[in-house]
């Protein structure tokens, strides 16, 4: 029933509204224009709306909500600390400052926070991959009888997200699959950091998010209507079938002197405007971070409220856990986010006699074997399914039961060609719980979900990037689409790891770290090309991040460091220029990320003093100094044509290494080498 | 008028399906479907619409032509081979083998490429970029009894391109611009890669373009013809204040035993359904790459006009010259790339003395001092003018006139927040010539850019993106926005300069060498924070991309590499350790593309055996062993916070930095220490 809002809810919304201006004057710093135009916004959805509880801001079955304007993040800390969350007034007078619980764009790990938000356009996308995820598992866990997952996802976006090419493409995602359980709240202020959206941004948004297949709903006074918005959001639930956006006019810094402009998008309010709020509404304009005791109170009564949806919940949990206990047990384990005890024994293992595969084929392989024993697994692809071989055997497509084309239980994406959307999706997919998502596209068009794929590394979303098509070695699609500098980028990156296995016990050895790291994503590079299995090449050896191929060799006077398709032709290079009688060690690094982990002790196992080392990739050298002295890279792009074609004419032979390699030998012969491993601090 | 096609056009449409179906049969490999699909499309472009000279592809005047779903380029290879340009029968049949002129995907440096296309949703955003860069030089230098400049630009575009975000970005840009010269072809096969459409793209696609502001038309008999397609590009003709977006309906692989799925799409056909298509269609079954003589004739007497058009154009300039002098030389230079004669002059040059300014600042300076002596300078930003400084004093916004915002003579661009479409709309302009784009965003969200950033290194486009708040020095903001792998990122592309200026003279220094190269990218990393002006800083030794700071110093124990914002703190570091009697050589090193493009004797003379190096950047050390022993970088994400406080605990002051140089000094004392900057080969 629509709430009959009071003084108090006016009351609450402009407390909101001066807590915003207070933080962002304080901090000196920040964005108070949004959250004052969308405090009634936000007090209708923790007052009336959403279900959480505060006092266990984990609790599986709440509400989630996403802030896709990130930069709005007074308005969300402002709400967690009313509505009694961890946060104290003292974290809100520290806003944008070190240490502190309110950084200048709020970020997952802290409580209530579902997602890390800022960079605009991907808030909106993770809502598209919570709502995915809450369809998935409800498809999955419920019962006629009890629907154990059951909760709506919110997002408050505003025209900066709109405009992003990634929310683009989530969004017409989220219509094609009917995530009718979404609701997006569209800040409509008409200004963005320019000025008014006239500059830049004049299509009709709602014509082009209908086109999507989403439901529009207006709200005409929403900086006043606490009822109207509340209207707008039950009449979105009504439709099941369609995601909603609601545009809500709103006045961007309503109450300020300059509201309206994009003065107040940006930066702090004078404080003669925030004196003359304070007076307008009944505010004592010396006191700052002021919450009347009643605005206090008619929070208090939904925190309580909140406690009990929680503990309703527990109990309906206990009833479905008493009739369906394998259902509840297995739902209870993939929320605690624990794995399947034994999921690895399923990981394939190859002799060296095993036959050739391109590891995008191992990847498969490993899908076909792994898929059952852990069922939490789902993949996809941006519209490469053929190529990245993401799917296995009879998966079910994730799709709506009306297309005929699969269900929600169904463990398959198909993203479509839209990789940025994909990555930030499957954050979304990571954040709800319960899911590890895994998706492919070629290597060198992660480059589009760079964005993205940050987020997850910052966030520390475990999600899994199966990049095909890796390096040169793809032939005949050219420069265009081979990747030579993004292994620089991501191995660059802080908390990612970017596994390219040389054969398929590495393969799984990806699989097998990338799975039980939970807060790290991981892209695997995979090949087209066949790459033969390794003598020498174990899971086990693998999963330390780099390790020595032929330990056989004793007292090397070389040593060739290479990754992926490149091993087994380094491994070549050795056996030519042992012909010679040079001793010359092989190291696999299929991951830069896990070898940095190891002990230095272990890593100068690998690359001792006195031994010159020589990288060969096909890729950009950069970054590789850090563990060898001389480099057989590419630092220009591809071509076109066949795969070994390519590797002819740019010396990725046998022959060519070793020539590098006797040129390497000869350059240090007499001089003293030092480990690249060492470090003077 | 439109033309009345005879059986010559049927044959020379199904010459053109059978030319495609030879040439990935013949590579065994590439995309047949696609191109025997648009066969009538690209006959009717050709023969009867676009304006062209193949006997000089790069006559100015010309329409251009963009083939965003470059994976069809078996088609554009066949149109150009049969109009005459500099293609032979030899180079179609070795389409995807290294060293032809028909690589996997259409790459600029070939005879008749507009742009290089293959990564899905580029080509027709360069295409908006095209045609942005007509109506600036159209508004510019036409004058009301000559319209030198006045061409059309045509694009076909499919699924995969209306997928991807970078698509939407640039297309909502060319609503809002009321582009009313860019002819959009949409070829409506319902397949992608995955297979139907229905599998992941249901949305309107008319209702979304149209609500960017597009004009959109239907060719429902597309397989056949011509006479439709002509009158469809005709009306769109007819709007000049929208972009058109012609939905032409096509059946994928036409001819084939397969056509209409997804089978056709990106493998070769089978021989036996070749000779099928042969036989039906009047053509020898035996013989492949089979030209008929009347459709040679056919597109002869095409050519011969076009040198014709090309000639009409010639007299017209005459008259134009004759009558507008001035204006004819500076078109011409513009048109020839060259650059004024003593631009560089007006470069802010600085003192120690003068006050410490943030980098983005400075670029505002230089952008201040230059824009009147390069008028081909077009800039713009990403919606973040006041944050980026990318405009100047007076200047006027590209606009259409309608909105009284600006005009299209105008010289910056309101890209709204669309980072991808930014860039790639900048290739384009860049494509065009006559014009030197320049755009603005944080650096961090480049990585939003990453894929066309990518093809503008791989294609040779000079524009220069403004990249600032560059680094966890914009402090408040927090770890969302501030870069830690980004330069590591884009120093490890091919092809790419990333400037990070540490002063004034610096910044001038970026630009000069940015606006000299024509043909590489410049990223301008550029501060938030103030930075002091530098004692041993000039623009002849930065643009060496290098060089050492305090030559004062001889015979140094340790060297202190360091760019942009960190130079200075390095500075002050050497001279705390020159207190304790340590001999520091200071080296800035602002862009690691142009330094290690100098002899080696000089970077040598930077880096000199014997002497260890210590790198100071707040950002990842990735990439930084090329030049460095040691490093006090970040391998981790940031904080929010004010930039001195994050500085300090993080211990970038000098203070922190002259602990790791002793440290370093002490680590190497009695090694032998040889430059990074040797290689064995
Ligand atoms: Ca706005
Ligand atoms: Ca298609």
């Amino acid at each position: 029933m629509a709430p009959t809002p009071t003084e108090v809810d006016q009351k609450a919304i402009n407390t909101i509204r001066l807590l915003a201006a207070d933080m962002t004057a304080k901090a000196n710093s920040g964005h108070p224009g949004a959250p004052m135009g969308l405090a009634p916004v936000a007090h209708t959805l923790w007052q009336y709306v959403m279900k959480f509880n505060s006092k266990n801001p984990n609790w599986f079955a709440r509400d989630r909500f996403v802030l896709s304007n990130g930069h709005a993040c007074a308005l969300q800390y402002s709400m967690l600390y009313l509505y009694g969350y961890d946060y104290s007034l003292n974290d809100l007078e520290h806003f944008r400052k070190i240490g502190s619980k309110t950084p200048g764009h709020p970020e997952r790990e802290l409580p209530g926070i579902e997602v890390t938000t800022g960079p605009l356009g991907q808030g909106i996308s993770n809502a598209v991959g919570l709502a995915i995820a809450e369809k998935h598992l409800a498809a999955t866990f419920n019962k006629p009888d009890h629907k154990i997952i059951d909760n709506y996802t919110y997002a408050i976006l505003g025209d900066g997200c709109l405009m992003e090419g990634v929310s683009h493409e989530a969004m017409a995602v989220a219509g094609h699959l009917q995530l009718g359980k979404l609701i997006a709240i569209y800040d409509d202020n008409h200004i963005t950091i320019d000025g008014d959206t006239k500059i830049a941004f004049t299509e009709d948004v709602r014509k082009r998010v209908a086109s999507y297949g989403w439901h529009i709903l207006e709200v005409e006074r929403g900086n006043t209507d606490v009822t109207e918005i509340y209207n707008a959001i039950e009449e979105a639930k009504k439709v099941d079938d369609k995601p909603t956006m609601i545009c809500v006019k709103t006045i961007i810094g309503y109450g300020s002197f300059n509201q309206g402009t994009h003065g107040v998008h940006g930066s702090p309010l004078k404080a003669d405007d925030i004196a003359h709020m304070k007076k307008e509404w009944g505010f004592n304009p010396e006191e700052s971070f002021a919450v009347p005791k009643e605005v206090a109170d008619l929070a208090k009564s939904r925190q309580e409220q909140g406690v009990k949806f929680e503990a309703q919940w527990n109990e309906e949990f206990k009833a479905y856990a008493a009739k369906y206990p394998n259902e509840a047990a297995e739902l209870s384990r993939r929320i605690k986010g624990e794995l399947p005890a034994g999921w690895e024994k399923s990981l394939p293992v190859y002799k060296p006699t095993d036959s050739a595969v391109a590891s995008r084929k191992l990847s498969q392989l490993v899908l076909d074997d792994i898929n059952s024993a852990l069922p939490e697994l789902v993949s996809g692809s941006a519209d490469l399914t053929g190529s990245n071989l993401t799917n296995w055997k009879d998966v079910v497509s994730f799709q709506p039961p009306s297309t005929k084309l699969g269900d929600y239980s169904g463990r398959y994406m198909h993203y479509g060609v839209r990789e940025h959307g994909m990555v930030a999706i499957m954050n979304g997919m990571d954040a709800y719980g319960g899911i590890i998502a895994a998706g492919g596209t070629f290597l060198n068009f992660v480059s589009y979900a760079a964005g993205a794929v940050r987020l997850s590394a910052l966030s520390g979303h475990g999600i899994i990037i199966i990049a095909t098509h890796d390096s040169i070695g793809l032939g005949e699609d050219g420069p265009t689409h081979q990747p030579i500098e993004t292994l620089a980028h991501f191995r660059a990156t802080p908390n990612v790891m970017v596994w390219r296995p040389a054969d398929g016990n590495e393969t799984s050895a990806a699989y097998k770290v990338a799975v039980e790291s939970r807060h790290t994503p991981s892209i695997l590079a995979l090949s087209r090309q066949n790459l033969p299995q390794l003598e020498g090449s174990s899971i086990e050896k693998a999963s330390k991040g780099a390790y020595v191929l032929n330990e056989d060799v004793t007292d090397p006077e070389l040593i060739i460091a290479s990754t992926g398709s490149e091993v087994y032709i380094a491994r070549d290079a050795a056996a030519l220029l042992a012909k010679q009688g040079k001793k010359v060690r092989v190291v696999s690094v299929p991951d830069f990320y896990t070898f940095d982990g190891q002990s230095e002790e272990y890593k100068l196992s690998v690359f001792p003093d006195g031994v010159p080392a020589l990288s060969v990739e096909v890729m950009s050298a950069f970054g590789w100094d850090k563990y060898t002295h001389e480099h057989f890279n590419l630092d220009h792009f591809g071509a076109s044509g066949p795969f070994q074609d390519i590797y002819n004419a740019l010396e990725f032979t046998p022959e060519g290494i070793a020539k590098r390699g006797i040129a390497t030998i000869d350059y240090y012969k007499g001089k003293a080498v030092n480990s690249r491993v060492h470090n003077a601090f």
